[in-house]
């Protein structure tokens, strides 16, 4: 089959690789209908990590079920299909509490697993005309048969149930006022998923204009951090202390306003944007081992952080990556209903082969790249 | 009336002072019969805070109420009660959702009142004969007619719920590992209220022996920091990667094993100490301003922490000072039905004139001085 | 003042009163600017309860302080506020929980007060020129300035937290589907709740076209019983076998199909319109004696209900008042921030003069007499 | 192999039938160690049921896995393990949120499987040598190696997470009181786990004096209905108005202190026990057909129950059979830590053969027939 696969840095190409296989019998195969490039498959592509030549890309995938092993019990050849980006057992302590991010089974002695992704178990990924899929039972999300919202269908992959689980981290609720830091795909997912479950003020936080606007579009109030401190934007904003609640999508490259790298800048934001008692969450990504960061404990993951003020405020923090999963189900109801349309961050419908031009593009944040569809 | 007022650094003198007043219809006034010395009334008695000479100190106070002003409803001349640490109003935004600590209504601009503190609103403390409270309906819970428990309720001002609160901000059900670091009076009870909330086991993080063996005796497995790394120590005796929930009750003036001031060292330690998805309650005290920390980062509360890691395990973190209040109540019925038995933190009884010598040796950590009670 | 005053069964008149005075310290005085005739006045209106002659009637109510007490802490003269209909403390053990529709210390022995109401304590109603609030740190919820939102503002009193409180206790969650009976203003503040929390489908039962209609205009699915068992029209809508939620806001004066009293028919419907393990809540009035039942065990509030199939679907259910206080304020920022637009269900403004007028055609379900507010 | 094999009303006989096979790649196999007799096989056993002869009892099995199938990830031959008596898949909306006890998988239409009972799925029952488990990766409850224990983790498959089940539905925290009605094994499970979560006080009503007595050593307070209205005697105690929380571990065949069956008899006392606001959990069984009911509508599990006081006082209630599997791994932990040891209810430890004796003493209430384990 032909697929995505990863060259050197800045190279991806398409090319004819094996056939996946039904490999246990819980295992299922999809042909991929629709597949999404990630904000986070450019660590890969540009070099940043240690992923090696070959590995094929793609975490966020969806199609149609093309067969299915012994074992599995309610899952049936041609149905329509989501996959979550986690892969997950459905059986492990983390997934029997919803944590399927950190699923104990799939990629040992870590937690969490997922398709297409370095250092996340041996899955290959969907970008590629065809996918397995272990635990089919647990990790199919099933959909409407037909071809209707295949764009929101396929951001509940990812980004869609990634910025809902900010909230959940956040602890969003009705009449909540929620301050979101970064407005990329992520970031407009959780703003849109903080509207949807009913806050009263939701701020975006960025600095492109596109992006800006876009928030500005589904409901938010745009924050421009380049036109002065965001947190005191927002109590301007608000003539309150702050918000009850705040998200970080944005993660340790954070930059300011200025345009140097300040890991921990977002955190720090936060914590002065968030009232008492209010609580954080955070979903851009932090790590405990990165090269090329700013000074020596910033490669460790050891970062400058204002513990003193988060403890006076009495704050709490959630962190990690989202259990696709847990959402994905309540989300997909929405989107059937007309009542989540997450497609609107949609900015490019292509096929496989146009991927290689598309990384190079979204990679150099080409005007109106924002989030790309691939559809094998 | 006598109390206990503070002099200068490293002195306090039992005094004559002015008798406090109703001063509004809703205050009430206290004889008070036991009252606590603190670990934090350290911090100002070494000159550390910008405490003034002439504050009483005292915040953990119970008594017989005297005198009710015109707008009491509920409390009585004559009743026995207890004073949660935290003056509140018990309707402002955060007593309304149970977060008396961050009372908006006491200390404006700021969150949070106290008695006999610096920085936390104009209340004189409780180390004297008589005391003023306010919102007296909100702020006394009342006890049972007699001198019983006389020890343990008068732990319901502070550390039994602190300790509790710990418990809360981890997020312990049964069945949990717990790992508490520090086994001072307050990490001791965060060990016996998780060890009350049904946890499964209970770890207890310290280097003084009679701390590790008062651990022992209520249920905890005692960890000498001293021997080894604690989060090593403590997934060998687990047998798995990790506790389900981690307790600070140490805060920045945690020093390692060799004796250097670490001010992180007890977050990080967590969350090596602690599973992925599991979750982190702070009562240990952190600072946005320390004048003495070792560098100029901590001089302003900002810590390098361990935040890839954190993030990558998933963990969350509550933090902030204890709602006592919040928790009084029900563990004021704890001890009534003889379930809870606080008490066997404390080391000595002592008058009101024997302040001055119990604050000198306490301070002095001298050997057997833990928790000091006062009865004037 | 003026007042609206029961006069006996099916007669109320705008007479002169006493003024209301400051009685304790914690009280206020407020001029009414808007109050509004509830559905639950109509019982005693009918006098189907021991109200006497002489009671002023009116327990939704907002307007403009006049004067604070001297205990009062943080409401001044001059400022807009709204009472919830729930007289309460504060700081009584229920309140401090949030269940302020159930305070110990207004009503004793009872638990719970309210305004302008038989049996709930000694408070005048506000259907009147003005009223005196008891605890108003409390009690009043700050509004902003001006006469902007009067009617939405007017529903915070009652109607709109009642109506979020059955989706609370039914725990309505983004995404979930509910059925909501009735389509009486609170079955509407019910409907219109559930899809501001985010839930992917709404039905709204009930017989009346005007009120369907209603419901269908915000965005629910109507379901007239007159059509057919309402569980099944649900059914066959889902396609599955059941809601997630199920909200009563009929009561026990419900009425089949064909007219007759069955008390127990929305809980016996709800049972089987839920799917198992799904929950309900309660919020349609349930009473322990209602002289005028169909039967001797209905007269004490034993009804016939569904226990065995309510336990063997594995069901909640949560009931009770709203504790209208604990939402007034998350619910007033969605007002002010025009995300919430409750006053779609108001239907008149009138005087005070024309508040016997308006009962009189209130009482006999008049068409477009759904929800009257009078302004004194 | 050898079974125990319902003949007909009163009758079980030890038989050979065929062995049980892997039938499914994620099947496995487990050679029983231990099992116990349950009060629910009693229902099957007088015949009061549509269970037909020939089938093999046997809900509470515990054993060592003998032959794992080819789609089976993390269980091995030779481990000890426990099986909740729900057979679930793990992976439907309900074993996702935790409810196994309401698969959707496992027994459709229908919700919830078991095995070796009637109505509940195609599984055979474990009172045999050998058990077939489906969904093995989900449905094992891996235990240490060895012996240890035996009798403690025996429970875990019922009446231990049943009794802890009744505690979450009724929603048990630190402190509070609590009154659980019945005092058979799965009712003195629930007092047990009630203080396992630190309740303050716990009052267990029965009439058995042997079953009080049991109550009374693990720390609760036995309560005789046959010496006056349990929700007085309680109240006398307690000194305020209702417990916090009330559990029913009695059920549909609950009889007066006169010995008449009164099929709603709890729920009403339930209703009285509890203070307003408080909630209920209803583990005792109600069916939604009764054929030997006292009357036609307690027939059909329509019950008179005390709605208007219910609806009334505020409280909740949750119904339903446990999800067994939700507790066992952390009531497990507390047993290998030797701090729950629920064994104190086993009466005998019987070999297979002894099984058709044990039955008739057991369903004739012999004097210490209280819950016997099955060694085959």
């Amino acid at each position: 089959m032909r697929a995505v696969v990863y060259q050197k840095p800045f190279e991806v190409a398409v090319e004819e690789v094996a056939d996946p296989k039904i490999q246990a019998p819980t295992d299922a195969l999809v042909r991929i209908t629709t597949t999404c490039i990630c904000g986070s498959d450019l660590h890969m592509y540009e070099g940043r990590t240690d992923a090696e030549p070959g590995i094929v890309f793609g975490h966020e995938n969806m199609g149609i079920i093309e067969e299915v092993g012994s074992g599995v019990s309610t899952r049936r050849k041609g149905e329509r299909v989501v996959l979550p980006f986690n892969v997950a057992c459905g059986f492990c302590t983390n997934c029997r509490s919803g944590k399927s991010a950190f699923c104990l089974t799939v990629n040992p002695p870590g937690a969490g697993g997922a398709y297409g992704y370095v250092g996340m178990g041996p899955y290959m990924g969907g970008q590629a005309e065809y996918l397995r899929v272990p635990y089919a039972d647990y990790n199919c999300v099933p959909l409407p048969e037909g071809s209707d919202h295949e764009e929101d269908f396929a951001l509940l992959a990812d980004i869609f149930p990634t910025g809902y689980h900010a909230t959940e981290l956040a602890g969003v609720r009705p009449g909540d006022t929620v301050a979101v830091y970064g407005a990329g795909p992520v970031g407009l997912m959780a703003a849109y998923s903080a509207l949807l479950k009913g806050a009263s003020r939701v701020f975006s936080v960025d600095k492109v204009p596109g992006r800006l606007k876009l928030a500005e579009k589904i409901g938010a109030e745009p924050v421009d951090f380049t036109a002065g401190s965001p947190p005191e934007q927002i109590q301007d904003k608000l003539g309150t202390d702050g918000t009850d609640r705040g998200i970080d999508a944005v993660g340790y490259q954070a930059t300011a306003a200025a345009g140097e790298e300040q890991p921990a800048l977002i955190l720090d934001q936060l914590v002065d944007t968030v009232r008492s008692t209010g609580s954080i969450g955070v979903v851009g990504l932090y790590l405990p081992s990165d090269p090329g960061a700013p000074n020596k404990h910033a490669a460790k993951g050891e970062l400058l952080f204002r513990v003193g003020r988060f403890f006076e405020k009495g704050q709490k923090m959630g962190t990690g990556q989202a259990d696709a999963k847990q959402y994905a189900h309540q989300l997909r109801d929405l989107i059937i209903t007309g009542r989540a349309t997450p497609s609107f961050v949609v900015s490019q419908n292509l096929s496989l082969d146009e991927a290689p031009d598309a990384y190079r593009r979204f990679d150099n944040r080409e005007d109106g790249y924002s989030k790309v569809l691939l559809h094998p």
